[in-house]
């Protein structure tokens, strides 16, 4: 038996308790200053307000400031789930809570800036994290929701410590939750936060070209050459972050690109682009108060883009997502460009 | 201004008249002995059967005993639009036609035998049909229905002779069908038959696994880790069969098997499969009569697998694909396979 303190509890750090805890492991949830709602209902013994699955016993939750350097001391994993928004209160927290080298393994998605490269988080934390004795980046298709309730789910665990990888997996390993272990780690970390900015063009299709035969009104034809072409851009820009190209055509990469395009906030967000809407519009309407990912992943895109000659050409799915988010323009995709 | 004859007017072979004749081609649709009612039904200008486009006026339909060797003579490029039961019916009757050089392009999908060896159609044709100049390979995600409506639709033309797949896709590309190019032919065949196979395998998960939260009532982890399941495995026999695994994650292989999974036959007999029926049972019930091309590609995986040292291990979804419908068992995919 292990001991796991799982940082946030959003939906997903809490969904990541259930597989720990099936282990037989300890595991210890640890709220942000943002989770009051869920900590305080949790230590009711009620359920987390956004998932529909129970805890087990052994898993301990906590308010963010019952979290003491002890908890982190008897932890032999630390899992940080919170969103893109809250990495640089979890770097600093964690630097406080660290007194002795341990394992951190992260399922927080996005890209940062070293300077006027960018990278990912694989790069720009390690040096911010005292103590961090290794980071393992988590990629893959995983609904918070789902993986709570047991549903099969596949991910990747990895790290340039393949072996760190491959001991923080197989804590974590279960019959439902099926882990990969690699060493590209910028390129896992690149994909999962790519993903969310892809998927908004790629859910744009099911709306831009209607099909009234179709049950569900979407014509396929389109959303299957945008899923493609979203896979190959991918694949150029992990490489270009500083990833291996193969990381997209695997489970970071096509495989959470397929659970992302059709559900979620980033797929929504795509829906009304799709429709001919502006970003401003759908923030300031169906997901007002919402984080959408994508977004600020299509700021650091930008920022890439501008860096790669003839970036229209090569990487024309990227460059209209950039466009309507970036400017708040029209989504405008020409097929003629692939 | 070239002539193109397309030779089977079932769905697709009728579809590829639209972006032909709107290139300003002349097109001569020839229908097989089995397309007796499309042939009738557009020569009195009526539309397909199963399709809702009108053709142009510059389509001309020709019955089967219609079609004769000059036709074949006026033609800059054929296209056989047959599907896999009707592949050796078409290679005798090109034989029949072709008294000089011609380039053929095939968007016939199947695995084929050589001996012992599972090949593609682009290895067994090219001996059997005299005077075709080159095997053009046609792959990507196309829904008929939908490119005969100008719906935005991505493939790829493949074939050993770069040359006359140039020239073939330079006659069909419109602004709505956007067309590569690519030499890995054998590749683009492999991946074209596989995703049709894997399809059954991916579109059973959104069935084994239901979510009651959803509206379209699926599970979404399971599907997307089955979908990557997929691609890998596709790579992997695309290889063994002497294709080159790129073209598994492209627009033959990961593009197509997206729009395959969820639509059409071979998701259908995965929904059944997903529900825990036998293929028998589907095959006899609401597939009564129709042809489900993944099933015959299933024998010949069932071969391959038997060629391959651990293959239950490497390919856990193939195995278990195969195992369903060459014994007519359950469908027994095994998550800690993975």
């Amino acid at each position: 038996m292990a001991t796991i303190l799982v940082l946030g509890a959003g939906v997903m750090g809490t969904a990541l308790a259930v597989p720990a805890s099936d282990n037989g492991h300890r595991v210890l949830l640890a709220g942000t200053p943002l989770d009051t709602l869920p900590v305080t209902r949790m230590k009711a013994g009620e359920i987390h307000p956004k998932l529909d699955a129970t805890l087990a016993e052994t898993v301990t939750i906590l308010a963010d400031e019952e979290l003491r350097p002890e908890h982190a001391e008897t932890a032999d994993l630390i899992v940080v789930g919170v969103s893109s928004p809250g990495v640089a209160w979890a770097a600093d927290r964690l630097s406080g809570l660290l007194r002795s080298k341990k394992p951190v393994a992260f399922v927080t998605k996005g890209l940062d800036r070293e300077g006027e490269r960018i990278v990912t988080y694989a790069e720009t934390l390690p040096p911010r994290i005292a103590n961090m004795e290794s980071f393992i980046g988590i990629g893959g298709p995983c609904i918070a929701r789902e993986l709570a309730n047991r549903y099969p789910t596949s991910s990747i665990y990895a790290s340039r410590d393949r072996a760190a990888a491959d001991f923080a997996a197989g804590l974590m390993r279960t019959p439902y939750y099926r882990l990969a272990v690699g060493e590209d780690v910028t390129g896992v970390e690149a994909c999962a936060a790519l993903k969310n900015f892809f998927a908004i063009g790629v859910s744009a299709m099911q709306t831009r070209y209607p099909e009234g035969l179709r049950a569900d009104g979407q014509s396929k034809n389109p959303t299957a050459a945008a899923f493609n072409q979203a896979a190959q851009e991918m694949a150029l820009l992990c490489e270009r972050i500083g990833g291996n190209r193969a990381s997209a055509f695997d489970r970071a990469g096509i495989g959470d690109l397929h659970v992302t395009v059709g559900g979620g906030r980033n797929s929504r967000l795509g829906h009304g682009l799709g429709l001919g809407r502006t970003v401003a519009d759908v923030m300031s309407g169906e997901l007002g108060g919402e984080t959408v990912e994508g977004i600020d992943t299509a700021r650091m895109v930008g920022s890439l883009l501008r860096q790669i000659d003839d970036a229209a050409t090569l990487l024309p799915l990227a460059t209209a997502i950039t466009n309507a988010i970036v400017e708040d323009g029209v989504f405008a995709f020409d097929f003629g460009r692939i």
